[in-house]
């Protein structure tokens, strides 16, 4: 239908007959001529259409933004002065023989240069949204990553499986899409949280080297980087320990950065512990490119005055942290009021600071702040020697529950440190963290909970503190985290029985229970399971990361909102009764409805 | 771990010691010394543990099979005699020094080189199963056929796009599974059929060329080739005709097959109509490599005193046809009874036939039948001619509705044409199905349904029969069938609202119907759709074609039986009224319970 795309013509193809297809990005009608900036896939290419081609001229004149047409044209070299630099396709321009409409279009619901239209619009209208050019770089761009995984592992002989979609609820904390079994009355398959149990009974299958491209399923309240359904890179190995998994994904990662972004990452990521992740940034995913870094106080503030620093210091798993902010007494006072607006959002019920006007004078005139005149000199020495703060710095801190601390701090340092610029100069700066705890205690059901997943195994010689001290018992689990995003992540998974029988007890979960919800992993593990490990990287993240991306949703071709609809096709929606009753199911009564009856 | 696989050793690591893992195959004890061959994911490998090597002798001892080891080695030549030319590893042996029990296995509920067992048990211990060669190499195929495809389309500017799960209903005649929306009360989203509806979307949005291999879903009682969710190459592209799509797809499967089976299809793919197929071998997928056909005796039998020949040549949409079977006079009482049955399957009511003795003589003697004497002369003439039987072959007739003979006979000629060698030497006979009608005739709703789906486009010149002859109205659609099997199918679509109006019509869509069922496509289309066309490819129908496997069962890890159950992890199941009350639904009664009450 045509010989060439419009974006790929240049000076080589002077003097050729072309036939082009696309749609009319602009028209424009200059000094009697009709130009008409004609889009495919590959580009943009302007046709001339002059009013000497008659019928051309006539069809030329009818059409509007967006119309499908079919050119037959000859490449010529632009007139001087009218070369647009900024077109690959600016040095030439088509002389249209003949104009075909191959469709109309309606007015698009908004022009594709728009920037300003709101999301759920575009949603709405994605069929016309994908037509944005970074739309359509962000696809092509996710498709590169993707596919240059699939040659690196491929390489590595890893073989993609694919694992059910339609099965058996795994409990990994969050909730699961059912649905209903029509043949099997009451019953109902679960959609996968992740392949987790498929992979580890494919390594007891002896397939040695797994991966899949897969979807993944969890029915959560949305956070900006959630969908319900995503997609998950998928690895799994056998005969291997922590250092092989963790090359790997290191590799692999850095290849395809390499090859689909040309860019370098370091030739060894940094690694760092759980714990001191959490000391120094109040986090499990620091970005590491953020100058900023928490200081620990608890110790020195056990005896001040100031009561809120003086009982969080005291309290069982309470933590004072301060984060100096270097300059940071420019700061105004209604950027200080939004920072502590900030700070609530994860449970912080104030944020305290000093800014340091003269650090030698240790009272409320160097150290200007209501808070200063309820802290002993020793403390404030400590504050300044431990911060290094300087003249002209500002101090926050931090006083709660440990978690609150770095919840709240770890979020305000990121913050600030991309407000303010304090940047590393690195584009990129990916951590491996190691060493998690097994477990992490659930005050509200007072209970250990699984860090990462039940099947995680915990570290060569912690076996015994399982039973012991839960609190204490270290994991073989990893995570990659790259600009403060966790881009994968994963473990050694347990490969004995014993071993996971006991993780089932210090989880409180029964035998009964572990029977009922993974009895085929446990029967599996008894049949000859070897040593394996795996991980998985999230391609919306990645893809996100590497589009410089606002949302996942713009590296997805047909996403759900937060409130997990889909605009354009409007689902989910309302379904025939007939089919509800061949799934021997009924919707529920609202509150509403309850009411009225 | 590990410094070799098992299965790659041979003369060029003598001497070198390895360290090997993997599981215990097989032990025998044989003069004094234990012989164990350990099997990893590149094949086995015979360790010897002599009794001097205290310790791993003793180690070996406590063995048994699919025990994971973990094996260090020397590498040696086995003594002559004891070569294995069957095995790759077959010239050496491994004098193990270190042997290392990683995992013990309770005895295996089955031995991996047993074929007599049955699938069921095989499906609920499949982490067994999965470990038979058979099965490793067919999910290695599977992975080898997409890997290909993968790179073709790419190598063919496809790019990869993924599409939604959670999807809204697109009514393409099957029972869609839904999945009840926890978010909004008494709203349910679907797992796609196909991403049919999605693709068409990519192209208005100018994606050009795109591909997915994607999960499809439906619920449908199970017949052997199908599963609930099955795997789909699905490819669709932009400013093309029927003549690209084909070639694409012809080029992209030829290119598989040599890259992953090294043989060779046809450069060039017949092509037959859908009529001629019918005509001649009652099927729309024909078997190429059968050589028998059905010859049509319509005409001939109007005037016959056999009624059933008769009354179905006569009816509207009757047919007679003959399957003329070489040798068939061998054919034993009891086989022809078989057949018999075989054709009820079908809906046939019987399957008359005439043995030839003599050709010549147009009588009970010459021509040995109970009906003969029932059909004149000149319609036994007629058979004799146009079948060309010849003395010592044997002829069966299909005499019914035209549907009832095309799927009785055409099933009949695939089954004696295997039975009895009737077959061309081709091992692979491909073939372009193409002018199929736009819509076939359902006798009991009295309409017209989609024979392929509703936004197929109609052939150029046939929009006005849409409205005034829909019967003959034929349209741009095509089926590759390899060997009996329709791999792939697709067509060009539909890209103008106008035209797709009308199909609706003819199908007796209402408009509102419409715009409920797929307004967004029908939006969509309004906004400057580009003609556009594409195909889908079954992985698991190609896979079970090019592994020569029984089932499609046996080329996906984790199969659902025909009862639509995971054998393994027992999915579908009960789940906790907890769930069902955050979704907003409720389990029906069963009949049983209604009774009760």
């Amino acid at each position: 239908m045509r010989t060439h795309y419009c974006g790929e013509l240049n000076r080589d193809h002077i003097d050729q007959e072309v036939i082009l297809c696309g749609w009319a990005h602009r028209r424009r009608d200059h000094g009697g001529v009709i130009f008409i900036d004609l889009r495919d896939n590959k580009g943009l290419a302007q046709i001339v259409i002059d009013p000497d081609t008659k019928e051309a001229f006539s069809t030329a004149e009818s059409i509007r933004n967006e119309y499908v047409l079919k050119v037959t044209c000859k490449v010529r070299l632009r007139p001087e002065g009218t070369v647009n630099k900024n077109l690959p396709t600016g040095e030439v321009e088509m002389l249209a023989s003949t104009v075909e409409i191959l469709n109309a279009s309606l007015t698009p619901p908004f022009m594709l240069d728009d920037d300003t239209i709101t999301e759920s619009i575009r949603l709405e209208h994605r069929f016309i949204d994908l037509r944005r050019d970074q739309m359509q770089k962000n696809m092509k761009l996710r498709y590169d990553i993707s596919k240059n995984i699939r040659q690196y592992l491929d390489h590595e002989s890893f073989i993609e499986i694919e694992t059910p979609i339609l099965t058996r609820s795994t409990p990994e904390g969050a909730r699961d899409y059912l649905v209903p079994s029509r043949v099997h009355h009451g019953e109902f398959f679960a959609l996968p949280q992740s392949p987790q149990l498929f992979k580890q009974i494919l390594m007891v299958s002896g397939f040695d080297r797994y991966f899949q491209i897969a979807k993944c399923f969890r029915d959560e309240d949305l956070r900006a980087d959630r969908q319900p359904e995503f997609t998950q890179i998928d690895i799994e190995a056998s005969f291997v320990d922590e250092e092989d998994i963790m090359s790997i994904a290191e590799n692999m990662t850095r290849e395809m950065f390499k090859k689909v972004m040309d860019q370098s990452l370091p030739q060894s990521f940094p690694r760092m512990t759980y714990q001191e992740a959490m000391h120094r940034f109040g986090s499990d995913k620091p970005d590491l490119r953020v100058t900023l870094e928490l200081i620990e106080l608890t110790e020195e503030m056990k005896d001040v005055d100031f009561k809120v620093f003086s009982s969080a210091a005291n309290m069982d798993n309470g933590r004072v942290a301060a984060l100096r902010i270097p300059n940071g007494a420019e700061l105004s006072r209604s950027e200080i009021d939004a920072y502590t607006e900030f700070v609530k959002i994860y449970g912080a019920k104030g944020l305290a600071y000093i800014k340091i006007n003269d650090k030698n004078l240790l009272n409320e005139e160097g150290l200007q702040s209501p808070i200063v005149k309820n802290i002993h000199v020793d403390a404030l020495k400590a504050i300044i020697e431990k911060t290094s703060a300087e003249n002209g710095d500002l101090v926050f801190f931090g006083a709660d529950k440990r978690t609150v601390v770095n919840e709240a701090l770890g979020a305000l340092r990121e913050k600030i440190g991309h407000d303010k610029k304090h940047l590393t100069n690195e584009p990129w700066a990916p951590v491996w963290i190691v060493d998690f705890p097994m477990f992490d205690f659930d005050e509200e059901g007072n209970r250990w909970n699984a860090l990462h997943h039940p099947f995680t195994s915990p570290k060569d010689g912690h076996e015994g503190l399982l039973e012991t001290d839960p609190g204490n018992c270290l994991s073989k689990a990893y995570d990659m985290v790259i600009n403060g995003w966790e881009v994968g992540g994963g473990s050694i998974r347990i490969h004995q029985q014993t071993v996971q029988s006991k993780v089932f007890k210090a989880l409180n979960i029964s035998d009964e229970e572990a029977r009922e919800k993974f009895g085929f992993l446990l029967d599996a593990l008894q049949y000859g399971a070897p040593p394996h490990g795996g991980l998985a990287f999230g391609l919306d993240r990645l893809a996100t990361l590497l589009a410089g991306a606002d949302s996942i949703r713009d590296v997805i071709a047909f996403p759900k909102t937060q409130k997990a609809q889909c605009l354009m096709t409007q689902a989910p929606n309302m379904v025939d009764e007939k089919q509800l009753r061949e799934l021997h199911i009924k919707v529920r009564p609202t509150n509403a409805e309850r009411k009225n009856d």
